[in-house]
This record gives structure tokens, sequence and C-alpha cells, in this order.
């Protein structure tokens, strides 16, 4: 038995030096890789990735699992846990032939590369092709690995295990019938709120300085985590002794790149804090995209979006920029971070109309999955869903379908995870806030007891649970969307003066 | 036969997969990577060198070669030329124990990283220990790779085949005969040569920005060429689609970072530009390190620290920078770039004093690899050499034993590529004037014959001739140092009115 243990330590060890490899790949070519590298790169990454589904596949290792299950009671609860997922993985692998697979990754680097510069050009037909092949393969995938539910539904339960169409349909519906009227009433009776005194230019090495002052702030071991540029921030790690985040700096929209390092910070806090004990195991990482967006907009809107992080952090803004904060009061700069009006691009949505960008690409993605909706009907299927849910005209579709990446990586079910997350974390700090004065310890600059709750509740566990033991383990009840809603209706409507 | 041929390259593209991921996991870890990442990327190079390694020695690859081989009149050239260089690699590689190979790889990725918290600490005997490992491995690795020869000449080889001690014992020799009385006439009677006047500060900014105008100026593609920044300057690159440069801004030392970036352009040039039906291939680099640095050196001394090149580039400089440019003339800005006095770190010497900074390591080299010198010895081996060869005493490690990166990288062998290489460059230079006025192709701010006549003579080739092949392949003639120390004498007796 020992000597199986050994085994299938070594297995995973070779595992996870593909998905290490893979990662810094992937990471590098988005921060650094010169564009014409694309091509090479695909194809080494299409031979590691072939490599890595050779070792998960191997009827070895299928064996050791087999041998590990029968004796479950014998191991202790990493390796336990590890023999679950695996074989839960492993059940869903292999019955992907490997050729496809490979095929599959070699196309997502390519269609990445297309999609930018489609984005770029305003040329969703030059994009179109791509799509359409991504969309086949993600349809017969989800085939192959869960052949019992609708396509939609398996690849919902990649991002989010146990989300379900039917869960989220009632989810939508709720946010929806909740959140529609209030903005609204800010269209129609809401107060004014300028955010153009926090518009003018912000120079970058200033901005750069205070990233760093906002990573300590969040306690981030800058040992461990890297900060890089880039057109879309994003987090990525491949231990927790090794996580990069991204920012992107605009200079005259200080603010953007402001809730970008406290949003990505979020997720890096995360990472960091998995248990030792899970270190080298592919259990080491957030349990799922939702917990995970959970964590980031914790830190972004619970707290970085509170009057107590803005009163906190403004004198330093007043060090930092003194001539461009001249003349702007706390209380401006608390409105100015809290604005929310209908907007095109969804990275750029405030927290109240945030998830009306996830309704329309959900809502999408259904049909997309089911095969009712096809590539050439896709763009017109966007605008109308935008006129419908945000009342706004899509001018182009550089600002309409092409403005994320996801479909272009094939992340099919990615996106509820992002409305998902939000309403966690409304709940997260609600209960949080039964044992903490969280308000406090922002206040006196102090994020150590809030992350050790974190860390306690959530983030030590990695997939050590599932999403769903994860919330209620740090909720103290199943999930329920309430709190966020009653939170985003409360906010707002004092805010704008409902 | 077309099927051997076929499996062949197939083996070939997955070996250069691994070679691919190493190279940008290694560039990562310079450029990104945060510090306590380094022990996983040590398993993960470790394994994945391995994986490599397997492939290379793998029995159905020698018969593959073999039968290739046989039949070597069949096939086209580069398969041929393929052929023959993986037998060397095969023949030397194979006698290297995998598990060797392995342990020497984790600990040169450890190295590496103790290095430079030694270095920065000033603390030798915290390195010394892996120093003593580093050599051990050395040594038995170059016995398993080429019994035959010593130990050193065996290293040599590796960087320069075909190099040795008995040629590098008469080239240094000859290099020590004319330089050093220039060196002494300038410290006794040469006219003072003031490089103050660009010693203030230019902002880092605005050397980003003089950066890309020297990249366009060198003819350098960006789409395959990323430039980043390390406390190092150093190429790499993974195919002729993607190089990486990068360079190092100190605020107050304009030319530092403006050489590093012609130097390191000089690398990136050459690969850039080997020939296209060498993609994919273990062929498509650079010879030779001496002949890389030939390229290097070319342009940041020949091209760069030329009057034409100085005049061409003065009235940029004095655009970008009005206020640190006035009353700097362009003769001053000449004189200031040839400046020349002996100094304690090789990265920053002058040209003229560079090969004494060689002929320190490469003394040591020869005792540590013969076993006549050790660790412990080391440092005052070092500092008695700079004294002799330079007249200088070291103050401490940092700025002596400690300050280069190769011995824990293992590089032992490689220092003597780099005056090899400026030796190599005036020779080339010379003859490329027989057939081109350089002069005014740089006045004119037109390097393309001048990279069109590389790339014909040199760049295209990639490994498909041997260096001494390529030197006189560029040259119409063998390797002749005096190019080097003629032009050396004359230039800097002139510049100094000796």
């Amino acid at each position: 038995m020992q000597e199986t243990i050994a085994k299938f330590k070594e297995q995973l060890a070779k595992m996870k030096a593909y998905a290490h490899a893979l990662a810094i790949l992937s990471y590098d070519s988005e921060t650094t890789m010169p564009k014409a590298g694309n091509a090479a790169l695909g194809a080494t990454m299409g031979f590691l990735s072939g490599e890595h589904y050779s070792l998960v596949t191997a009827p070895e290792l299928r064996e050791m699992l087999e041998t590990l299950a029968q004796n479950r009671e014998e191991l202790d609860p990493v390796t336990r846990r590890e023999v679950e997922y695996l074989q839960e993985e492993l059940a869903k692998m292999e019955r992907i032939p490997k050729a496809e697979y490979v095929e599959f990754n070699i196309l997502l680097q390519t269609a990445s590369q297309v999609w930018r510069e489609a984005k770029n050009k305003n040329d969703y037909p030059a994009f179109a092709p791509y799509l359409a092949k991504i969309i086949d393969f993600s349809r017969r995938f989800a085939g192959y690995m869960n052949p019992a539910l609708p396509v939609y539904d398996a690849w919902l339960n990649e991002f989010e295990k146990g989300m379900t169409m039917a869960t989220l349909d009632a989810y939508f519906a709720d946010v929806r019938a909740k959140l529609v009227p209030v903005i609204h009433a800010i269209a129609e009776r809401g107060r004014k709120i300028d955010k153009s005194c926090v518009e003018v230019e912000f120079p970058v090495w200033k901005q750069r300085k205070l990233s760093d002052y906002l990573m300590d702030l969040l306690t981030i071991d800058r040992d461990c985590c890297a900060i890089g540029e880039t057109e879309h921030p994003f987090s990525t790690g491949s231990s927790k002794h090794d996580i990069r985040m991204t920012t992107h700096y605009y200079p005259t929209l200080m603010l953007s790149s402001f809730f970008s390092v406290i949003h990505e910070g979020g997720h890096s806090l995360y990472e960091l804090h998995t248990g030792d004990e899970l270190i080298g195991s592919p259990l080491a990482e957030g349990v799922s995209m939702g917990v995970h967006e959970s964590q980031s907009r914790f830190f972004e809107n619970l707290i970085g979006r509170s009057r107590a992080f803005i009163e906190l952090i403004y004198p330093k803004l007043c060090e930092i920029f003194p001539e461009q904060m001249a003349g702007v009061t706390s209380e401006m700069l608390y409105l100015a971070a809290n604005h929310s009006s209908p907007s095109l691009i969804r990275v750029e949505a405030d927290e109240l109309t945030y998830s009306l960008h996830i309704m329309v690409r959900y809502e999408i993605e259904k049909r997309l999955m089911d095969g009712t909706l096809t590539v050439d009907e896709l763009p017109n299927a966007w605008n109308a869903l935008y006129k419908e849910y945000l009342g706004i005209d899509v001018p182009d579709d550089t600002r309409g379908v092409l403005q994320d990446i996801h479909w272009s990586m094939g992340s099919f079910g990615y996106f509820p995870s992002y409305s998902i997350g939000s309403a966690y974390a409304s709940q997260i700090y609600a209960r949080m806030a039964q044992e903490l004065d969280i308000d406090a310890c922002v206040r006196a600059g102090n994020l150590k007891p809030v992350c050790e709750w974190l860390e306690e509740k959530i983030w030590k566990y990695g997939k050590m649970k599932t999403p769903g033991e994860i919330v209620e383990n740090a909720c103290g009840a199943p999930f329920d969307p309430k709190y966020y809603t009653d939170y985003l209706t409360g906010k707002y409507s004092a805010l704008y003066g409902l």
C-alpha cells in the first residue's frame, strides 16, 4: 500500500511539472511573448498537454487509483481526496480521444490570437470560423465528459461543480427582478454623481507605487507574488509560492488599476493561503471559479468600495498625487468609486449593473451550447440582449460580442461564476460581520483578521471540499442570493438617494 | 527511408517542445518569477530536462540515427547535418547517467538563486559549497562527454567547437603582449577623457523610448523580438519568431543601457535571421558562443562605438534628452562612449581592458578544472589576478569573484568566447569593409546592407557549419587575432593621443 501511494505521488509530481510549465508558458504568452511566437507556442503547448493527458489517462494510473480507492480507509485525508478528484477527472478525460484533445488545445492557442486581432480590427467575421470550431469541439467534449447532462450543464459543472441551468435560471430571474428596478430608479430619479474629479492624469509611474502600497495593505507577500502589466488584468499561479497577477494602467482612469489590483489581489490571497499540506497536489488551488471570484469581488467591492476603505486610502492618495487630489474630498472619491450607469463593457461595469452583463452572456451561451444560435446570428443576438437588459445600443463588435477573451479560450460556462461569485461574496461578508468588526479592521489599515477568517473558512482547503461545502462552511448556511440583492439594493438606494 | 525520416523529424519536434518550454521557464525565472517560486521551478525544470534527456538517449533515436547515417547520401543537407549533430550530442550525453544529469540540473537551479543572494550579501562562503558541487559535477561530466580530452578542453569544446587551451594560451599571450602596453601608455601619458558629461540623470521612461529607437535602427522586427528588464542584460530565444532580450536602466548611466541594447540586439539579429529551412530544427541557433558574441560585439563596439554611429545618434539623443544633452557635443559623446580605464566589473569594462577580465577567469577556470585550485582558495586567486592584470585591488567578493552568474550555471569554458568573439568581430569588420562602405551605411542610418552581409555569411547558417567554417566563410581566411589587437591599438592610440 505504501508503495502504491509512493508511486501515485510520483505520478502527481509529473502531472504537476507539466501543469506548471503550461501555466508559465501561458502567462508568458500573455505578458511577454512577441506576437510571431504564437505558432511555435501552440505546438509546444499542444505537445505538453498531450503528455499531460497521457499521464492522466495511463492504465497504470487508473490501476493505482482503483487500488487506492479500494483501500480508501487507510489513506490520509489529502490522498483520499486526491484519489476521488482524479477518478472524477479521469472519468471525464479518458473519454476524450487524445488526438482531439491535442487538436483542441492547439486550436485554442491560435484562436486567442485571432480573437485579439479581430477585436482590434472590429472584424467579427475573421473570428467567427474559429468560434464555430470551438463551439463544435465544446459540444462534442461535453458529450464525452458527461453524456448524461445537457451540454451547457456539463460545462457549468466544470467551473462550478453542481451548477445547473435550473439553478442559474432561477438565480438570474431573481437578480433581474430585484436589481432592474433599482437601475431604472437611478436613471429616473437618482441624484447625479460626478466621477470626473478623478479622471485627470495620474502618472503611471506613480500608479505603480500605489499598486505596491495596495499589495502591502492586502498583506500580499511579494516574495511569492509578482505583479505584471497586460491589457486585461488577470491572476494565475503554479503554487502558493509563485502567484502572478497583472493590472493595466490608464493615465486618466486611476481607479481602473486601483480596483484591478485589489480584485486580482483577492484572487492571489486565496492561492497564497492554500494549506501547506496541499503543496504539489492537484488539490492546491481554489475550489471553483465562482468561489475564486467571490474572493476577488469581496476585496474589490465589499472591502475596496466601502466608505471605510476609501477613508483609509484617501490620505495616501493625497500623499502620492497631491496635485490631482487637490479639491477632491474623501466623499467625492467614495461617490466616484461607486458611480453606476449602464455601459457597454463588462470589465468596466459597476457593481450594480455587472450581473446584467453576465446575463447577456449566460443567455447566449445556453443557446450556443444547445445549438439554437449560430455564430452568424451571434452579434445580432448580443446586441439585442444589450438593448433589452441594459437599454444601450452596441456601436461595433469590438465593444460588443468581441470584447471578452473567454470564448476564444473555449471557456463556455465560465461567465456565470462572475455573478455567482459576487453573490457568494455578499453572503460571506454578512456572515463575517457577525464575528468581526470589518469596518474597524479596515479603518485601522489592518486586514489581517479579515484574511485570517477567510483563510480558516475557505482558502486553506483548496479543492479538499466541494464549492457548495466551502460556501456553507464560510456562511454557516447554503448559498442564498438574497444577501447580494439586499446589499446592492441597500447600498445603491442610499448612494443615489432613492 | 522516408518513413525513418518522418519519425526522426517527429522526435526532433518533441525535443524542440521540451527545449522551448525550458527556455521560457528559464527566461521567466530571470525576469518575472517571484523568489519563492524557485524550488518548484527547479523540480519542474529537472523533470522536463529528464524527459528531454530520455528522448535524446532513447534506443529508438539511436537506431534511427544509425539508419540515417548509413544512408546519408540520400538525405537533404539539413537532415544530414541534423543526424551528424545529434550523433555527436548523443555520444556525449548517453555517457552521462540520467540521474546525475537531472540532479545537476536541479542543483544549478538552486545554485543560481544562492549565488544571487550571496552576491547581494557579499557572502562568498554561502555560495562556496554549491560551487564546489558544480565543479565536481563539471569535472565528472567532462570525463563522460569527452574522456579523451583534458577536462577544460572538453568544456571549451562545448562553447566553441574545436577550441583548446593550447589555442587560447597562445591567443591570450598575444592579446596581453599587444594590449597591456597600450593600457599602460594611456595611464602614463594618455590625455584625460571626461565621461561625466553623460553621467547626469536621464529619466528611465525616456531611456525606454531610446531603446525602441535603437531596435528600429538595428532593423529588429518587434513582432519577433521582445525587450524586457533584468539586473544583467541577456538574450535568449526559442525560435527566429520568438526572441527575448533584456536591458538594465541606470538613471545616471544612460550609456549603459544604450550599449546593452545594441549588444543584445546583435545577438537577437543573429537568431532572427536563421534560415527558414532550419525552423524547428536543433540546428536553428547560433553556431557557438564565440560567434554569437562576435555579432553582439560587432554591433556594440565596431558599429555602436564608431564615430559614424555616434554622429548619427547624436541628434536623436538631443531630441529625446534636450536638457541632459545641452552642452554635450557629438565629440564629447564619442569620447565618453570610448573612455578606457582598468575597472573591477567585467560587464562594465571598456573595449580595451575587456579581454583582461576574461584572462583572469580563463586562468582560474583552467585551475578549477584541473583540480589545482580549490573553492576556498578561489577569492584570493581572483584578487591576485586582478591586481596582476588590471592593477587594481578588489574591495569585496560582490565586486570580485561573485560578480558573474556563469559559474553558478555550470558554464565553465564560456568566458573565453567573450574575448574570442570580440576578436572575430574585428576580423569580420575588416573583411566586410572591403566590400561595403560601412561608415556610409551607418551615417545614412541604414544598417540593412550590413545586416544582409552578415545574414548571407553567418546568420542564415545556424549550426549548419562549424564555428571555424563560419569564421572562415565570413572572413575569407582562418581566424587571426591580429585584426583585433591592431584595431584596438589603432583606435585607442588615436583616442588617447599616444
